[in-house]
C-alpha cells in the first residue's frame, strides 16, 4: 500500500502508526467486545482514554495545576463565539492582534457580541509577518491573537506578555513546539491538523477566567459547565478523543514537544531552502522573520507554472499543495503527522520541477 | 472474536459490518492512500462521503424538497440553545410538551433565552406514559417535544399535529421508524445511538424557518450559515460523518426504515414480553401503551434482585443493562444496530434468572 505525502492544511495528516493501532482495535478495543465507538461515555473503559488524553495534554505541555483542559465540540469557529460569551464584560473591549483572515473571523464574531478594538494588524501588508509590535492594552476584557496563520504560512515565534488575560487561537500550530503555557489565559484548537481527526476541539483555560466569567448564557456554551464535569456534560465525540489520545501517545514516543519541534523546523527548512535557494522561482509569501513552520506557502514565477505546479506535484503523490482559496498559489502543510520523508520528497519534486521547467 | 451484546443507551451498538468496513478502509480510503480522516473536507472523495450521506438521509427518512440536512457538532445539548436561539421571538412563547430529563434540560436552555410555557407533562406520573393530550397552542414561536424517552422508556407512537411549528428531540428514535417528516418544523438528534458514533448532529429543517429566524447571533449557531453552505461552514466532523454514510448504507441494505421498524418492534417485543409473562419478577416502567421500542425499562422485586440481575448479565456478556442514574433499576437499549439475536439472549437470560431466583 503506498502512502500519499500528505500536505493538506487540515483535516491533515495523522501518524501511520496511530492509524494502525486504531485500525487493530476498531472493533474490539482492549477486549470489551466492542469498539471504542460503542462505549458509554460513563463506562470505566472510555472513561480511561478520556482521562488519559487529558492527563497527557497536561504532561506533554507542561500545563500547570491552575488549568483546566477541556475537550468540546464546534472547532475554533464555536471558540469564536463562546469566548465572548464567556469573558467580553460590557464597556470593557476585546482587543485583537490581526495576523489572518482566522483573525478577522474572530474578530467579527466577537463584535456582534460586544465592543472590540484592533490594537495591531498586518493587513495592508498582506499578513506577511504578524504584527509583534502593538500597544499593550491596559483596559479591556482580554486580549486576543492567532499563533499560526494558514492561510498566510506566518507563526508568532514568540509570544508577547499582556497585561490583559491573553487568549489565543493555536488550531494550526498547537503542540508543534514548546510554549510557556502560563502566559495565556486561554489557548483553544481544532484538533484536524497536529492532535487528530476534526470534531474534537481542545481548550486549555486558566481556572480563575471561569470564576469571573458571564452566567446568562446556554450551559452548553458555558466554559465552566465542562470545567465541573470533566468534559463529559453531554456525550462528547468519544472516537476523536480516543484519536487524540493515540496521537498524544505517539507524540510522547517521539521524545515529546522538544523532540518534534526540532523535527517541525528541520522538516520546514528544508522546504524553505530549497525556495530561497531557488532564485526566485519559488517565491515565498511570508517575510522570513515570521516564517511558519507549519504552513509554508509560495507561489512560481507566473500563474501557468504555478498551475503547471500544482498539476504535477498531485501527478507525483503529493497532497494538498493549492493554496486556500483567498489566496490561491500553493502551500505546503507539513504538521506535526507529515513524516520528514515527505519534505524531502517534495524538496525533490521542487528542484527537478524547477530543472525542468527554468 | 465474541461480540458482547451491546445494550448501552448510547454511544450505542453500529452494525458489525459497519465496523468492518471502516476498519478495512481505516488506512486507504478507496485508493486515495489516506484515511478518510487525513482528507480535506473540501476535497472531491471527502465531498462525496458527505453528499451521500445526506442524500441517503433523504431517501431513506423520505424527506421533501423544501427541508435541509444539516451536519452539526454539539448534540441534542447544543441543539437545546441553538433553536431558541435562532427561533424563539420576543413575545412569542415556546410551548414544551414535558415528557421526561431531556425535555426538561430543553426547556431549561429556552427559558434562559426567552419566554416559555408548558403546555403538557407526566411529570406527576413519574414520566410513564407521553402526555399526548395536550391544549395545542396557537399563539407562539413552536412547540417541542421529545419523541422517545431513554431515561423513562417511553416513545410517542403517533405525534400531534400542531398549529404552531413543530420542533422534536429524536435523538433516540431517529430513523427506528418511519415517520412522516413534513408534520415537523425542525427534527435533531445526536447521532449516537442510531446513526453512529457520538460526534454528530443530524437536524432536518423547513427552509421557510430559517428565513423568519433570529439573525442577531453568532455564526456558527445561525442555522442559516451552515445551510448556505451545505455543512462545510467549518470543518465537519469527518470521520463521523462517514460513519454515519455507512451506517445509513446498511439501514438501506437492511430494507429500508419499514424493514427496521418491523424488526425494531420484533425486537422489544421479545424482552417485553419476557417482562408480562414474568407475573410481577420483572416489572416495567412505562404505560405499555407509551412503551418504547428502543429502551426497555424495567426493575425487578427489590433492590437486591436488581442488583443481582445486573451483575449477573455483565457476567454473561450483556453490556449497558443497567438504568439511568437518575432513575435506577434496569434498560434495555435496543436500537437499529442491535441484532435480534442480542435480544433473544436476553429474554433467554431474563427467563434463566428468574427461574433461579423465584
Amino acid at each position: 500500500m503506498k502512502r500519499t505525502h500528505n500536505f493538506n492544511a487540515g483535516p491533515a495528516a495523522i501518524p501511520l502508526a496511530v492509524l494502525e493501532k486504531a485500525q487493530s482495535e476498531l472493533i474490539d478495543f482492549k477486549g470489551t467486545g466492542m469498539s471504542v465507538m460503542e462505549l458509554s461515555h460513563r463506562s470505566k473503559p472510555y472513561e480511561d482514554v478520556h482521562n488519559k488524553a487529558s492527563q497527557m495534554m497536561r504532561e506533554l505541555m507542561d500545563i500547570p495545576e491552575e488549568y483546566e483542559v477541556l475537550f468540546l465540540q464546534g472547532g475554533a469557529s464555536l471558540q469564536f463565539a463562546m469566548i465572548p460569551m464567556n469573558f467580553l464584560k460590557s464597556g470593557s473591549p476585546a482587543h485583537f492582534v490581526m495576523s489572518g483572515v482566522w483573525s478577522e473571523k474572530a474578530l467579527a464574531e466577537a463584535a456582534k457580541l460586544g465592543e472590540t478594538a484592533v490594537i495591531g494588524s498586518s493587513k495592508d501588508d498582506r499578513y506577511t509577518f504578524v504584527p509583534e509590535k502593538f500597544e499593550d492594552p491596559s483596559e479591556g476584557s482580554y486580549v486576543h491573537l492567532t499563533s499560526n496563520n494558514t492561510i498566510y504560512g506566518t507563526q508568532w515565534k514568540t509570544f508577547p506578555k499582556t497585561k490583559l488575560p491573553l487568549v489565543a487561537d493555536m488550531s494550526s500550530d498547537i503542540m508543534s513546539r514548546k510554549i510557556d503555557v502560563s502566559q495565556f489565559s486561554l489557548i483553544y484548537a481544532g484538533a484536524q491538523k497536529n492532535l487528530g481527526p476534526s470534531g474534537v476541539t481542545v481548550v486549555i483555560v486558566k481556572k480563575e477566567m471561569l470564576e469571573n466569567a458571564n452566567q446568562e448564557i446556554p450551559s452548553i456554551l458555558k466554559y465552566a459547565t465542562h470545567s465541573k464535569q470533566n468534559s463529559l456534560y453531554n456525550t462528547p465525540p468519544t472516537f476523536a478523543i480516543y484519536m487524540l489520545s493515540l496521537v498524544l501517545e505517539w507524540m510522547k514516543e517521539q521524545g515529546g514537544l522538544a523532540a518534534i519541534e526540532e523535527l517541525n523546523e528541520r522538516k520546514a527548512q528544508i522546504i524553505y531552502s530549497c525556495i530561497d535557494k531557488s532564485g526566485g522561482f519559488y517565491r515565498g509569501h511570508a517575510k522570513k522573520e515570521s516564517r511558519s513552520n507549519m504552513n509554508i506557502t509560495f507561489t512560481l514565477e507566473n500563474e501557468e507554472l504555478t498551475k503547471a505546479f500544482l498539476k504535477e506535484s498531485k501527478e507525483r503523490g503529493f497532497s494538498g499543495l493549492n493554496g486556500h482559496r483567498s489566496i490561491g498559489g500553493c502551500r505546503a502543510s507539513a504538521y506535526n503527522a507529515v513524516p520528514l520523508e515527505a519534505c524531502e520528497a517534495l524538496a525533490e519534486f521542487m528542484t527537478e520541477f524547477q530543472k525542468k521547467h527554468r
